[in-house]
């Protein structure tokens, strides 16, 4: 297994947004430890919001996967996981995306799991995409905040209604909550403190199932 | 959450099991890293190969983590993830339990697992486990090597049948292989290589989602 | 298969249930049929209401069932079903839990069943149990009580929450009731004509399964 | 609830099928019991081999359920469960189909339940009908001796076969057996005695599932 | 395959029934396409409203297929699809029974489906057979207009029902909606307008699919 | 909806196959019926053999379903359902994909399902798929020809190895076949003649179900 960094891929080309995910790895760089580099897709539209964006990114993503034969390992930082067979398809070492194991991670917190979406459109998306998993049994719902990607980013109304959201997918009996969305993470902790149950962050949930396995290659 | 090390818990009295454990997870530690602190059960059985061993580790187990206040998460190192539930109710950090951990993690690198037991009489309740889970859908079959847990820790037929088991694993359909036990840590990048697809060490599965807690809580 | 007395046993030390059991089976002993023998298992808490309860009475409970080899069948009288699996793994005859019995016996009665647990506590606990059972097409939900062991035992508040709660899950589309504990078998029946639709009382359906394979012994 | 007795009918119209019933059963009468009456469908065919046949006793089934309100619980003891659902429907008392019972019984006796059937013509029928139960998970598969009811009914070949396809199950991971057929309760105990797993005849499960009903209601 | 007509059958004797399967179908007749032919079962009861009804038209049902040899497909027309496994058994052609059909057609229309059933009670049979047909995960519920069929045939509420229950269907997360009945197919179109997602009517679904069947076989 | 033609669309760039595609749908085509137009994709592949062909299809797909304003149903004739979810989120009529369709389709023909797919490759991806459509239960398995698109559309041994592939998805169980490629309709009679279960061509399938819509709609 190459002893290259971990590329992280924001498939949007929403520069800010793969800033964001910099911050959120933050704590996950060691200086012996494996390399953690993300990425902008130039390729890929300002945000993913709609099926289409999803799966106009997903050749750009397989060129950029080829580019880096170097990697060690990639995480595809998109809720909707766009690409993830066809990266998988064409890479030498593995691929996560971030629905994935944000979910397969929640299963280790909670015995039910709930979802905060950006926006209504992506829930079915994200459902069928759960049934393939094999997961239903212990998903609880996916609810959204109804508010645009650009809007989560600025607003301060934000963290106000993810404890709405949040709070009801706890009523319903969730005891894990997953933050639908790439660009969350500097609310997972407030929120968990809130709700009193597990938050993940889904890009951080990946990006440790990659270390694990570029660490076990050691 | 806590600052404290990762507190990995060998619930049988071999200490050369602990300290297998040790080595497996040496990779894993880093300089300004979380701790990762490898303990044996000392009211444990030599080893743990019946439902009855399993049984009665639990309110040691139970004991042991309220001793360890300090600690940021908690992985009990038995495939059998014995007291998973208990040590949850009562420990205030995150409680990891092998299988659980090993299982999803391999739901991220495979479409169909496949498993590897020692002994043929842990099959029925790691079935039921995993039933438990809901990922019934997704696993392939769990065999056994039919060893005791000694001929496997010093016998060098070990490897010879790890790449018979899992080859069978593979030939129904197995896309991802878990190996069933605490002790084969050393076996795991030799079998990927044999094999062609990737076996996961269920110990460094868990620890790297302990790992993915530690650094969220940043 | 022995020819010996259906062995029933209370994993608490409150001798007030053991008496109940008593009273629930009477109908159940014939002149020549097999004997019925309600035991209190001295070790146990004074009622089992938390994982770390369940889990504790689980070696003594094995220990008791060693200590019987008289036996034709085993029935562990708490609605946690401990030591099910390990008593199991010793036992050379037939050992029943009420959970489990309950369950499977409601499934002869309505499309859909509904429990009616004590307290909040347990909920998590008895899904994650049916979930390894397989049956969750067929469940509704569960709900408690939210009143302690002691309350439900004394009060006459009691049997006025069966029917508040119980309605609950008729509203949602059950059409058949478990009584998720072992002491409310005085209030089957009333229950049940209160409803509309069967209540079964868990040591009741466990004790009828047992007999049916004493007496299929011939 | 009635105190009359248990009434099983035998849904075919060959009267040493149900005195062999009336035998399997001879060990759930008590002097001060419930009585237990078995009865012959005078309008059904002289074997229940086909779809047609299963479908053509409902309504008789249904007319003789009516004509007996006298009875505290049905017992259909035909394993394809005909007119379960309408018998259900207009009877003021309990309902027991004994292949319901029999695979609720078994998987209170194994994890992963066998049946053995008569014929390959029935096997698709149960198949269905287990999933309309919902069981699926936990069924290993259903095999057919190949013998017509006539054959198992006089042969000495029988119990020859039943030991051979029931070894099958077992190769392939069942550990409980039902007997998939009303009239082999006689081979119940030495196949048992055989295979070494638990070996359920459903009409005798179902019985036994009527007594709780009926002794319950005390 | 034979290159007679698709004969569909109404298994109740209402006339105006049979009259309505007619005008629904229409337009699915061709020239030189294959010819369809609605009949009455003239022994069924006037409207098919309980599972005795249900069972007591499959032997006749059954005669009459058989009366047909010259068919080239049959459609049983009833939404608790009577008969249909009696039906099949004898047979040489394909049978389609319009739930199945209208079902398998709705899940080719949207994620997940909602049913409008006529009755309550039907509600539960409805249910054991979409369990028995492996759909359960992307049934949304079934809910009742609580009119009679002679109700619905008439009255002009029967609209304006459909379109409350189907809106609390849609509130609920289906996104296909199903009408459960064979006589409602001309308030589809106008349903499924206001409504704003797909209503499928049951009849016209499986004559459909026994038009791909007629024509496949060329 | 549109009084347009159903539009059939052959995502690979092969024009022999849409022209199979138009021998095999003209039994679907009458004077005074609906229209049936197969388009060939330009943009795509010469053949769809893997997951980055499949994938990189859905854009032009999603520009040619723009450019067919006109069409009253589109069908994907291409066994992996390419672009199907995107072309639904833009598509103002019901779009068909033939998996999906040809599985449903062969729902109602059969209790199990087997698929015969030209690759090994394949396998995996429509596996992953059918699990998100929710229908494992029911599916036999998938086994491959291990022969190449172009082999196929060629070879005289393609039949011989469909009834070998076929022979062995029947032994396994399987009671209804479907052909899981857009280009193997002329094998459909023959082979059903041959295995003497239901054989469904998925575009055939999926045409019906267009047509139903289509004459639904009146």
């Amino acid at each position: 297994m190459s002893s290259g960094p971990i590329v992280v891929i924001n498939p949007n080309s929403n520069e800010a947004v793969t800033s964001g995910l910099d911050d959120a790895l933050a704590a996950f760089r060691f200086a012996s430890g494996p390399g953690i580099e993300c990425l902008t897709l130039a390729e890929g539209p300002f945000g993913i919001e709609s099926q289409l964006h999803s799966d106009q990114v997903v050749v750009p993503l397989v060129r950029l996967v080829e580019r880096r034969p170097d990697a060690s390992a990639f995480v595809i930082a998109c809720y909707s996981d766009p690409g993830i067979d066809a990266c998988r398809s064409i890479a030498k070492v593995p691929v996560f995306g971030i629905q994935e194991s944000g979910m397969l991670t929640a299963l280790a917190r909670g015995d039910r799991v709930g979802i905060i979406a950006i926006a209504e459109a992506s829930v079915a998306r994200h459902r069928r995409y759960m049934r393939r998993m094999g997961l239903g049994d212990r998903v609880v719902t996916e609810l959204p905040l109804n508010m645009s990607v650009d809007e989560t980013a600025r607003g301060n109304r934000t963290f106000e209604r993810l404890v709405e959201v949040g709070g009801q997918l706890v009523g319903r009996g969730a005891d894990a909550i997953v933050l639908g969305c790439a660009g969350m993470a500097r609310h997972r902790q407030p929120l968990e403190d809130k709700l009193g149950v597990p938050v993940i962050d889904p890009t951080q949930a990946a990006v440790a199932m990659a270390m694990g396995v570029v660490l076990s290659a050691g």
